[in-house]
C-alpha cells in the first residue's frame, strides 16, 4: 500500500474482501458512493473498505460507523488538483494501483469508462491476446440470466477484439454463473444472412471457428428481443456502443416495471481481460446500486474469478 | 390497379382505407399475414383489404370471412418466382405500385425491410432532401410515448442523413402524436462531452442549428434509460442498427412485463419521407401485430398523415 493510505485492514483472513473504492467517480460522487460505501459495510461484517478520495468524504463513512466497525475502513487520501477532470480520474488511478500493489483486492469506479478501462490495463496488465478490455454486464432474462458484453469499452471494435471478447464472455458464464457449455450469440438486426454492417457479416464465420473455453459454442446471430428473453444465449457479443444503449434501456425498463426473473444480478459491470477485478457501475448510480457492486466485487474475489478465468483462458489457447 | 387484380374496392368513401398487404412478407408467411388480415377486417368494417400474393393464401382470408365481408377484398396474386428470394420481394415491391398506382392507400408488410425501402424509394418517390428513407417506430415510456428512428434502414448513415432524420421525426411527433414543440435527442452512451464514436461527436452542433418542424428543437444527448422513461425526448434519433436492437429489447421487455404506460403503440414502424404510406411490422410479428400494423396504417391513411407531415417539412425548407 502507498505510503499516503493509513488504516488497519487485515490480509488474507478468510472470507475477507478489501475493495477500492473510489469516491471521486460517478455523477453524483461523492455523495452517492459514500452511501453506498456505508450500506456495503453494513451488509457483510467481512468487508474492508479502502476510500480512495478526498479525507472529508471518507470521514463521513467512517463517522457514521459504530466504533466497533472503523477497523474496516482504511484511506487513501486524494487532493483536489488543478485539473479538475485529471484529479477526479486520479481516484480510479490510485485504486487501480492499490489493487497492483497488493493493498486490496479489487476496485469498485463509477467514474469515466475509459479512464478506469485505461487505468486497469495499465496498472494491472491485460491477459494475453487481450486488446481492449471489455465491460462484461449481467441481465436477467425471462430464462435467468445472460453475460453481454461489450457495454462500453470498445465503441468501434474489430473483429479480432470482438472473437476476444467471446472467449471472454465464455469463461466469465462458466466461471461466475455455472454454465456448463456456454452458447454465445452474436447481436444484430435480423436473423438473415448479410443484416448488418461490415462487423456483423465479417464475425459469423470467425465466431463459428474461434475455440471458446469451457466447451462454449457459437451458437449464432441473436437480436435485441433475445437478450430479454435469454433462451438461445448465456453470452451475447456487440460493440460497446449498442451494448450501452441496450444495456442502459433493459436496466431501466426492469427497474421500472420488474425484472423478467426473481434473480436480479446487480447493475454493474466487471472488465474482463485485466488481471485484477475491476467492477464498474453507471455514472447515474445510487447509493445501492454502488453498495451491490461494492458487493460483487468482493463475490468475485472470494471466488478468485478472475485468475481461475485466466487460466481457463490460457489452457484453451494450448499456453501451459 | 394492375391487370392481375381483382375485386371491388371502393375508392373515396368517407373513411374508407384500402390497405395493400403483403402476403410474402416475414417469418411465418402467409399464415400469419392471413390471420392479421382477417383481425383486421372484422375490427374495422370500413376497412378494404389488397391481399398481394399467392391465391390460396389470399382464398383463406376470403373462405374465413362472412360472405357480406368479401367485397371488402380484393386479390393481387403473384405466382412464385424461379429465384425465392426474389418472388418473396415481389411481393413488397407489387404492393408499393398498387398504392403508386391509386389501387391501394397504403402499404402493410413485414418482409426484409431493405427490399421494403427499396421498393417504396423507388415506387413512390422521396420526399425532397431524403437520402434513405427512416423507419420510425413507437415506443410507450413511463411519461406516453416516444418515436424512435432510424430502426433498420440506415445501418451506418452519415451526418446529414441524421439531421434529415430529425426533421422527419419532428414532423412525425407533431402531426401523429400532437406534440406541440417536439423535443429530439441523440442517442448515445453517456452525456458527457466526447463520449461516442465520430458521428455521436459531429452530430450535436449539427443538431443544435437544424431547423426542426413544428418548433422542434433538439435537447442534446439521451442515453438508452431515457428512451425507457421518455422524459427528456419525444423523439429520439440514432443509426439504425443500433434503433433496431434496442425497439426489439424494449418491445419484448414490455410483451413479458406490461407496458410503462396504458397507452402501448403498434409494434409496427412508419417508413418516413417516402411520398406514401408504408409501415413495416418485425419479421417474427404475429397475428395481432400485423392486425394492428394493418390498422396503424388505416389511421395514418385517414388523417392524411404522410401528406401533412411533407408540407410542414416543405414549408420549414421556405419551399412553397
Amino acid at each position: 500500500m502507498g505510503a499516503a493510505a493509513s488504516g488497519q485492514s487485515s490480509v488474507g483472513e478468510p472470507g475477507t474482501a478489501r475493495i477500492a473504492v473510489d469516491l471521486l467517480g460517478g455523477d453524483h460522487a461523492p455523495a452517492v458512493v459514500v452511501d453506498g460505501a456505508l450500506r456495503a459495510c453494513q451488509a457483510d461484517p467481512a468487508l474492508h473498505l479502502l476510500l480512495v478520495g478526498p479525507l472529508e468524504a471518507a470521514g463521513e463513512v467512517l463517522g457514521a460507523l459504530p466504533p466497533d466497525d472503523r477497523a474496516r475502513i482504511s484511506t487513501l487520501p486524494i487532493a483536489p488538483g488543478d485539473r479538475v477532470e485529471s484529479w477526479v480520474e486520479s481516484g480510479v488511478r490510485s485504486a487501480v494501483l492499490a489493487v497492483a500493489q497488493g493493498a486490496a483486492d479489487a476496485v469498485l469506479s463509477a467514474g469515466n469508462t475509459g479512464a478506469t478501462v485505461t487505468s486497469a490495463a495499465l496498472g494491472l496488465g491485460r491477459c494475453p491476446g487481450v486488446r481492449r478490455p471489455p465491460l462484461a454486464a449481467v441481465l436477467p432474462t425471462t430464462a435467468g440470466r445472460l453475460v453481454l458484453l461489450d457495454v462500453g469499452s470498445s465503441i468501434d471494435p474489430d473483429e479480432e477484439t470482438v472473437v476476444t471478447h467471446a472467449r471472454l464472455g465464455s469463461a466469465y458464464a462458466s466461471v461466475v454463473h455455472g454454465v456448463a457449455e456456454p452458447r454465445v450469440g452474436l447481436l444484430t438486426i435480423g436473423t438473415e444472412r448479410g443484416k448488418g454492417d461490415r462487423l456483423r457479416r465479417a464475425l459469423p464465420a470467425l465466431l463459428a471457428r474461434a475455440d471458446l473455453p469451457s466447451g462454449g459454442r457459437y451458437v449464432g446471430l441473436v437480436e435485441g428481443s433475445d437478450v430479454v428473453t435469454g433462451t438461445v444465449a448465456d453470452v451475447v457479443v456487440t460493440d460497446g456502443f449498442t451494448g450501452n444503449v441496450l444495456l442502459k434501456g433493459l436496466e431501466t425498463a426492469y427497474a421500472e416495471l420488474g425484472p423478467p426473473h426473481r434473480e436480479n444480478p446487480p447493475r454493474a459491470a466487471l472488465l474482463l481481460g485485466v488481471e485484477g477485478t475491476v467492477v464498474v457501475c453507471h455514472g447515474a448510480a445510487s447509493g445501492p446500486d454502488l453498495a451491490a457492486g461494492i458487493a460483487f466485487a468482493a463475490q468475485l474475489h472470494r471466488q478468485a474469478a478472475v485468475a481461475v478465468m485466466a487460466e481457463m483462458i490460457e489452457t484453451q489457447r494450448g499456453v501451459p
